[in-house]
């Protein structure tokens, strides 16, 4: 078990990996990994810089016997799809991390997943920390990526309205179904965050956020946000469809083996989570772009409802069967809005 | 004992204490906490983003007992000192947390001491992320700072060259004599972050670098990555004078009482560490510029050597006593010049 400083620490695992491929490190207005702070290159004209930050403990995020492949990409994925509800475009990022020691056979597998989506994504480690842990502590990362946005062009979550249709991109539930049964799924262990549908929806959506707590739980967020934004208005109302949620390609042959119910299926796609799709909202007449961007970018875009407004009394969330009918809490009943709770 | 959600978390005690006084929360191309990832202003034509992280643990950094308030301060202060370092003005910063419990009675003086300095430093807080841990656990904590410069004006490791004298600001080692008793101090508990020194020394100094690991391991920070920078010269040397070393107030009342020996509290200065002073190097027609602008700022300033080339198997650091003789082994034998390390 190596016992290492910060300075080796850096010249032997980060150094030789960050410059792979990266232009950044071409950049002589760049300066990455290894003073007091990173300097990114000059933004764009008209360009304002996002931020978001992650923190994944060992026990509650991920376990020990966790892939460190697939733990490096999706701790740098989780954050990637954050940049993207923001219709960001990556710069770079920070890691930081407490361990109990340096054990090669974990932490190369690990730089190495993280920094292959980072090249990826174009999206350059620049600075971090390493700090060590007595032995029987749970061991924690902190990721913080940056990206950037023309100025006002962001897609916030407070900007849904009345009469707004609402859209999810990708399947939804097999990452939940996975968990349930306790076996790895490419979509659970190694999401791919949608960085160039994010782009793409600037200008088209009018809010969005990312599927990481479940859709139902993210719906909430929006529902929140952009009801805040105009107190003296009634508060939004989500309406929406229980069979047009796209179900993920594993509940739909589990649903063909008979190995789930439907109602089972769909409660997993609406708030199961993990699935790092994009939720958005888009005035109805944007339909046929939204779905042309969705072919283009090889995305299906799926209509799932609309927004309207909460009568006094009404919940945030309506979901109506195919016939437009309540779905009764029966079929919706293990539905928990509140996502994924961290505390 | 409370268990909240993220979203409760945010209401509760953040939302509240980050927008008080911070204009960046007037600002309607910003946009703080509670969205998938904060958003900037744009930075002023021709400059360019500095970032820079900490990682905090518990029991290693900081103890349960430690004051909140105090740990709080700190914690945003040993970032904002990295920022000092680089000439970087502060725009915001993050804080990633991973608690066993919300606890109100720390968690309010934490916040509360981290964002007053946060407002005198016109620092705001702009995301973050809150997760729990197992009771058993040790809690750590995320910080990372954005700042700007003016493109090729950031004060780097890698720029000190033959000939430089080598300064620093305020006086050293009151810390490490707190920490060795075991007694409070404001300097160790409450580091103030020289920001506006950073400011000042833009175009002044060739190199910079934050004194947080003890002036002699950062002494080798600055000659590793400045020698570095030119391989194919000889790499530098630092000539030090052991009794030009700036001593804490603290130390020097220890000296005249009779509680330390002349050589213990140099050491303390010189490889004690926590001071979160700037060790630069400037060229020596520099000096009264360097002079000025600390009457200016009130921090005392002083030079406490000069840069030269490293003689084959002489050593990076010589220490000169007051007659220019090395200083002998026995007298800095208790230095490390690895200084703190975190593994």
């Amino acid at each position: 078990m190596a016992r290492l400083g910060e300075f080796e620490f850096i010249e032997r695992f980060l150094r030789p990996r960050a410059a792979l491929g990266q232009p950044f490190y071409a950049s002589p207005l760049a300066l990455g990994i290894g003073d007091d702070a990173a300097l990114l290159p000059p933004l764009a004209e008209g360009e304002q810089l996002a931020i978001s930050t992650d923190m994944l403990v060992e026990g509650r995020h991920y376990l020990a016997d966790t892939d460190p492949f697939c733990l490096g990409h999706k701790a740098l994925a989780v954050n990637l799809s954050d940049l993207a509800a923001m219709g960001a475009r990556p710069l770079g990022f920070t890691l930081s991390m407490a361990l109990r020691r340096i054990d090669t056979a974990w932490i190369e597998p690990f730089l190495d997943g993280m920094l292959g989506l980072a090249r990826q994504a174009g999206c350059p480690l620049i600075g971090g920390d390493t700090t060590g842990l007595p032995s029987d502590n749970a061991e924690c990362m902190s990721v913080t990526v940056l990206g950037s946005v023309p100025v006002g062009r962001a897609l916030r979550r407070d900007g849904m309205v009345e009469g707004d249709h609402v859209w999810v991109s990708g399947a939804l539930g097999d990452p939940a179904y996975a968990v349930r049964r306790r076996m790895p799924d490419p979509r659970l262990d190694m999401p791919q965050p949608r960085l160039e549908l994010g782009l793409a929806l600037r200008g088209v959506a009018h809010a969005a956020i990312d599927v990481s707590d479940g859709l139902s739980a993210e719906m909430m967020h929006l529902l929140q946000s952009s009801s805040a934004r105009n107190p003296e208005s009634p508060p939004l109302q989500a309406i929406l469809e229980w069979t047009a949620l796209p179900l993920g390609a594993g509940l739909i042959k589990a649903l063909e083996e008979g190995h789930l119910r439907d109602g089972e299926a769909r409660v997993m796609a609406a708030a199961g989570g993990d699935d790092y799709e994009l939720l958005f909202s888009a005035a109805p007449d944007s339909a046929v772009v939204v779905r042309e961007l969705g072919q283009r970018l090889g995305v299906s875009m799926t209509c799932i409802g609309h927004i309207g407004r909460r009568p006094i009394g009404g919940d945030a969330i309506v979901w109506r069967d195919g016939s437009g009918r309540p779905v009764d809490a029966a079929t919706t009943g293990e539905m928990k809005h509140g996502g994924f709770r961290h505390f």
